[in-house]
């Protein structure tokens, strides 16, 4: 095990009804005017916006709208914020949806103190210590963002999709009610389990010796995502399940499970430039690309691969030939997010095979720079794992 | 799932070395003076106590000494510190050692703004908003005071061991260093680990249904310690072991793995009474009380206890009599604690069976008032218990 440091200071109210406690906890963690950010037309349809607001009046707290977040979030909206944020001497944003309006939310957090672009923090690596603070709530369980200090942005010009991490993009609330998410459609819902299921997969493929702990946990938050994701797709409104999925989802991003290893977060990259590319979302590009992935890095260690299968699976260990074993657990997870309604390869995301020597490219694997911490990939193993995935 | 809270901000630096960042920590988190807390010769000793006042002397903090914590730490000592905050005007508290140290700090912690007995707030539900802030150097991997919101005090009248609880008393940052629990002998390590698993029990038995991420939380922590206790009784100074134990006795008790759900508790109960009556280890007590106590209440849910035997002890489950299953479960665990040391018995304990009656009446379930959150006991119940614990 490696060292580390973990803080993770963000207040979660989970439950039905628990947006009513919005407007509190605004004012708790000090916000006096709030920039209200959310998506499309969902939220208002289905009257979460109205709760939230509701709950922002009852408190007495002003706020400024800012709506129109796309999936895979774009830089114009982000400048548009900070404009909005500036203008209106904001000091509180409350995103309003999944995973893109809370990154969305982020960014302009990032952007409002800073006297560059914005941008300047996305896939550099320059850390995010100043922000306003933000505080979310939560409509899709998938990106880990209501726990985790991550945001992931596309920039219009070049549709670079990149990310920016930093202590002060945690979120201060995060209010997870479970029946938010009852409403999404059967194809969101899977995106967003695969995405939750990526998550893991990212830190559990490590080439860190003696992380036990941190293993189990991996392996925990997996098995409850194939015990309760079948039981959403077979019934939308199972309140119950969405909420174990929704508590997963936190858990599986906020690096409880990825303390003290290094990580991959190869598959993540390799995605986005599809998503980027296709705007596909991100859990189906996600499915098309992590078992690729996998079947591409698996001689690297097929004990690891092998644990994975017997752990996570359920497989019978085959000891005579572990790398049996092994590929079988890979199947069964192909076969599980083929189950749930999940692309199976590149045709059924729109993505075309003669796309794959420019979508390698696009990624900037050159002066060689490499991808991933399980196995550093060159373009050519990205180009081979697109392949994988046709 | 039942609707929660969970609202765990405290920082954790981890890893050998990590006692290096204490006196920035203090600083960060606003102390400007600090009361260093600390239990016997032992943290003298092994230098502990000396690299934390290298730290404190390097930031430029001042600080004010008290040793002295017992296990199953005194008001008496308390009372004591809280004089010495007020009188030296200090405004932060630093423990260094184990569970006893942390939870007299806190207790000091909460005393020092608190007009009244700092009493009140034990064994009375009165919650802890105000208080000092709290750091930690942990010295034993056990008690998961480190990162949880309560303390545990044995007032010297009447010999009461209770419990107070608190978001003020979540320390605001913790320093593990698993090289410091490395000299710790192989018995308290043992009480330890059987601490930690016994922190996850009291969870893990639940009347609350559809708690299948929390459930696999639990399974996970308990896993990996029945993987890493016994490398380290081994080896006592397996660091790699150590560092997993110890991150595990965190996550046992910071309450992500019992969130949504509701909790037991009645063992810890049972044998606060025979530490305070007989000062024994609070987890060799456990390792006593614990599968009496499972195989009390064994009848009540019998798939639980098949659940936690198959998915917990590797057992294979007897479809046709699953309650022989459940009680292969406890005579694993039963096992397991016995593999590592620790007492199957009062009389290892130094109890005494003429005793009982007195210790099930000192708990005071008198006028209706049961204990435990799985199975509610009388004070009957827990006389049996005792006695299955003989």
């Amino acid at each position: 095990m490696e060292n580390f440091t973990f803080y993770a200071p963000t207040y979660f109210s989970f439950g039905d009804g628990s947006e009513r406690q919005c407007g509190a906890l605004v004012r708790r963690f000090g916000g006096t005017k709030v920039l209200l950010h959310y998506g499309g037309g969902s939220v208002r349809r289905n009257g979460v916006l109205d709760k939230v607001v509701a709950s922002l009046t009852d408190a007495g707290i002003p706020y400024v709208e800012l709506g129109g977040v796309q999936p895979n979030p774009r830089s114009g909206l982000v400048y548009e914020g900070i404009g909005l944020c500036r203008r209106e001497g904001i000091d509180f944003i409350l995103a309003v949806g999944g995973g893109s309006t809370i990154d969305s939310a982020k960014a302009i957090a990032a952007g409002v103190p800073y006297d560059g672009d914005f941008w300047d923090y996305y896939g550099t690596g320059k850390p995010v210590d100043t922000a306003l603070p933000v505080g979310t709530v939560l409509t899709i369980a998938a990106a880990g963002s209501e726990g985790s200090p991550d945001s992931v942005i596309t920039h219009e010009e070049g549709m670079r999709k990149w990310g920016a991490s930093g202590e002060a993009l945690r979120p201060r609330f995060s209010i997870l009610n479970p029946m938010f998410t009852c409403t999404l459609p059967a194809y969101q819902t899977a995106c967003g389990a695969t995405d939750i299921m990526a998550h893991v997969c990212e830190r559990y493929f490590t080439n860190t010796a003696d992380v036990e702990t941190t293993d189990r946990l991996c392996e925990a938050v997996l098995k409850a995502m194939i015990t309760e994701t079948p039981k959403v797709m077979a019934d939308l409104g199972n309140y119950q399940a969405r909420a174990n999925i929704m508590w997963a989802g936190m858990v599986a991003h906020n690096n409880l499970c990825g303390v003290g290893r290094a990580q991959d977060w190869a598959s993540h990259d390799i995605e986005h430039e599809l998503s980027a590319k296709y705007d596909v979302a991100h859990g189906a590009g996600l499915a098309v690309v992590m078992p690729a992935w996998m079947t591409y890095v698996l001689p690297h260690d097929v004990q690891r691969f092998a644990q994975f299968a017997v752990r996570v699976w359920g497989c019978d260990m085959d000891f005579t030939d572990p790398e049996r074993t092994a590929r079988e657990g890979i199947a069964r997870f192909r076969a599980f997010l083929s189950s749930i309604g999940m692309p199976q390869g590149f045709a059924a995301l729109g993505a075309r095979e003669e796309d794959i020597p420019a979508l390698a490219a696009h990624i900037g694997l050159t002066g060689g720079r490499t991808l991933g911490g399980f196995v550093p990939l060159t373009a050519a193993d990205v180009e081979a794992i697109y392949r994988l995935a046709l």
